[in-house]
């Protein structure tokens, strides 16, 4: 049984979620709440699990009970014990593509838009929500402004053609977010257009924050 | 020919300098001031081979002249196309927690300390350089801890064995960095151990800011 640490809103957890569905994995959650008790997060108990702090984090039981951090590295997991469905094209070339868009995501945007990092700005900086949210759009502006001219490349298809697959599973989350923070995406029609037809299907629809069953 | 446009400090840059080391691979350099130019990654003859405008970029001229942005992006190609020797271990629960730890330091430390999110601070929120170098050791500090904890599993090993790959091509840069702004590692020893072995190798001291051509 693979059993996943995480929470409704982690956007690396539903990153996760997303690429579990896409290969018909079946899960079992569980929910780590980042807010309450100061965040469940930092607890003794969970630290001993992952001493990131940070979730998601899967465990495979079938795997040895190997627990792994990090999103992407879970993600690149999956895909070579699992490997069908894939979830990166076969081409090492065109994998270099959707891993380096991925990881413009998972590194340059997401990080500094993380909760702890939110918490830092206003408790340590003084930083107020006005200039707060402004940070927030200002990194997800530039992210998915490279992201979308590197959709260019794609030329209105997914990224393994039909399906989606990695990139998707790291880009709708991060849709979401931009969304939350009511970050204008006008500027961005192949990412949305990309949202679209991955946000009909049910591997995205049942990773989606508000279907997890710690949503609040 | 291995087309790698970097920056001597780059930490990004660095870790695929000794990726493409350890590998034994010959490359060309091709220099991107950060600072001179007002930053010569957001120079539009940059930003039209990489619209990340940010370093480090591969460009494989054999391999159809695939432009490839992100340092892990990068270093997973290389793994693919060259794949030997080696710089993951190759069972993937192992490669899994290679990849946990580097993407720690490439997700959740460096993207925080980046030059670009240090001018934010400094320009947009008028954070002054004493609060602005805590920020920079809190990230790196709890970063290199949960590295520290990770260690615990290599059992004084390298993530080889007996020989340095992919996470020890992302730890030593982050500890360069750690360095340059005085953060106090006595709490590492395991990494600090990890490090004197690693900087005695030619791969890690040709790939040092120092000894690059464009070094200041």
């Amino acid at each position: 049984m693979l059993k996943l640490y995480g929470y409704w809103r982690s956007s690396a957890a539903y990153r996760v979620r997303i690429a579990l569905n896409l290969k018909g994995l079946a899960y079992e959650q569980v929910p780590v709440h980042l807010v309450k008790d100061g965040g469940q997060q930092h607890a003794a108990e969970y630290r001993a699990l992952n001493p990131q702090g940070l979730l998601p984090l899967l465990v495979d039981e079938e795997g040895g009970g190997v627990r792994i951090a990090q999103s992407l590295a879970i993600i690149e997991y999956l895909e070579e014990i699992f490997p069908l469905p894939a979830l990166l094209p076969a081409d090492p070339a065109e994998r270099a593509q959707v891993r380096a868009l991925a990881l413009h995501i998972a590194c340059d945007v997401h990080p500094l838009n993380n909760l702890r990092v939110l918490q830092y700005l206003s408790s340590e900086l003084g930083v107020d929500d006005k200039a707060k949210n402004a940070w927030y759009r200002h990194w997800v502006e530039l992210g998915l402004a490279a992201v979308e001219e590197g959709l260019v490349a794609f030329d209105g298809r997914l990224s393994l053609g039909s399906r989606p697959g990695y990139l998707e599973a790291c880009l709708i989350p991060q849709l979401y977010n931009a969304r939350r923070f009511a970050c204008d995406l006008a500027a961005y029609p192949r990412i949305l257009d990309l949202a679209a037809r991955c946000e009909s299907l049910e591997a995205f629809s049942l990773a989606a924050p508000e279907a997890q069953p710690d949503a609040q």
